[in-house]
């Protein structure tokens, strides 16, 4: 791909919450690209997440950044969703509190940081920047990447000037980051990219339950030029998802993948646990919000190992999970 | 594949409803496997078709059987389900008339048949047939396939003495042959493919969205040895498909395409329409029975050219299809 090396062709997913500086400075050292995923962060965070990764490596790496959506919430709407989620911090031991986030201004400072820090990759999710915000940052020769799960999405991405573009396919673990529409087209991996790669001429990226070999080169066969993976990344000795998340990634087949909005107000694919039983049908805050309102419920659980409160986001090609080293993974990809 | 020329690699998928003996014939004259579509027919009908695609074509060809699921029904839900249905037949102009199909009699006989008729395939859908009938098709050297959407499945279509399994993936349009728990996986077929190479040894046949020469070098690479299109052979001039439905397929997008029970009570996908929007949340029976509820409703909308009340099956590599003749389809296929 333009502006970065033609030989970096697998990246990390950026999983906000489960990438370490350690994760993402080994991949980039093992000849791939890794990402911070830094779309919760707050600016301090952020700053000091990219500080430890330039820290380890003077390799390439880039930082993914979720788009704000101007979705706003009322008293009453917070309310219920705190009332629909008083059983789960019942059963963690804990009391519900919250900061809702105040996504427009983590992103303009995220942004910020981006071109004071240099950094050479930008990746976005859940939408496109403004144009002024891809000017800014083209001009300080950031390398845009868009995420797309339909065509359209994809020639969005394109059309705003975008470098290159995630196709991500229904397998993906995690949340969903379709935009342009209010639903969730949920399209296969294969047919997603067997179809974009007649309506855009950047480069694709693929994406969704990628983790061998040899699903890397059917998506080459399919057009990509380049693959991201999330689940092969997280479940590395250098990721930082809970221990438990990775134990039931190792336990579990695709039949135990659910996709759930309880934990955050988007869509998101992951192994099911009671929350996700039990907030079925209830009152949700839209996104980013309800994401503030389980924050604390997740922080307990992690903390107290209650793996019924966690959400352990993975993707459909499951089975293949291992427990390794970033150098044994990569070092597998490439055969 | 044993017992058929490992030459033939590409199999129409067989489409209940849109299957004629002569696209049946013409894709076995074309070197791949055309397959009957039987899983509604009665005997008569059956063995009529499979007559007329013999008058066609020496060429080795397939027949489809729908796996009986002993679900019942009372006359409560009869009568709501047919309130919820009177809309749409008003609609059409038309009156709500039907049998409940015997689905063990219509099963048994078609078996009957295949053995009567010295078919050299058959494949099933929506579960794996009693043992006693296995082995009288396999004393009949009949060469059998199951329809798997998930590993589990897959191993059981193994378990059972089949010959050979189609992968489901999420991508394929109409219905899934999701049987062995009550709930639908979804699991595109990447990830599937991906898998399941590691579960069976015996031959495995991808299907769901595969419309290209690279969706099929695709599937090789992920293990795959044999490939079945539906939606690209449905779009045949050979097929039966209603012009509305070719027609309405040019003209959709990956992003048009819907799951429904609504026409059979089993989830298919295919594009929206008015029927399928306003039968949201309303009573209907257990498949097969809302399927013999329907029947009339599409004879007519066929006939009356309604294209809102038509099941517009379709997978989602939908922006790929392309009305034709099979020889030409063949031809790029093997491109």
């Amino acid at each position: 791909m333009q502006g970065i090396s033609i030989d970096r062709k697998i990246i990390q997913a950026p999983m906000a919450g489960v990438t370490t500086p350690e994760l993402v400075a080994e991949v980039s050292k093992q000849g791939g690209i890794g990402s911070i995923g830094a779309g919760y962060l707050s600016q301090t965070a952020t700053k000091a997440f990219i500080r430890a990764v330039k820290k380890q490596t003077n390799e390439v790496f880039s930082i993914n950044l979720f788009v704000p959506e101007g979705s706003s919430v009322n008293e009453e709407q917070i309310k219920d969703a705190k009332q629909a989620l008083k059983f789960a911090y019942d059963a963690v031991g804990s009391e519900l509190s919250f900061d809702l986030t105040e996504t427009e201004k983590v992103f303009n400072d995220q942004i910020d940081l981006v071109i004071e820090e240099s950094l050479a990759i930008c990746s976005f999710t859940f939408g496109i920047p403004e144009k002024d915000v891809i000017r800014r940052l083209k001009k300080a020769n950031v390398y845009l990447i868009g995420t797309a799960t339909t065509v359209e999405e994809a020639m969005a991405v394109e059309s705003a000037g975008l470098d290159a573009v995630v196709m991500q396919g229904s397998e993906a673990g995690g949340h969903r980051g379709s935009f342009l529409r209010k639903s969730y087209p949920l399209i296969g991996l294969m047919s997603l990219l067997s179809q974009v790669k007649n309506y855009v001429s950047i480069p694709i990226i693929a994406a969704g339950g990628i983790m061998t070999g040899s699903d890397i080169k059917a998506c080459y066969e399919l057009g990509a030029n380049a693959v991201q993976l999330g689940t092969a990344f997280l479940m590395t000795e250098e990721s930082g998802a809970h221990p438990l998340h990775k134990k039931a990634i190792l336990e579990a087949t695709e039949e135990d993948l659910v996709l759930t909005k309880s934990f955050s107000g988007k869509l998101a694919r992951g192994i099911n646990n009671n929350f996700i039983k039990d907030m079925q049908g209830v009152a949700l805050l839209p996104y980013p919000y309800q994401n503030d309102l389980t924050k604390e419920l997740r922080r307990v659980a992690q903390m107290k190992n209650e793996k019924n409160y966690l959400s352990l986001w993975a993707g459909q090609n499951i089975r293949q999970a291992k427990l390794q080293r970033v150098k044994e993974l990569m070092a597998s990809l490439y055969e």
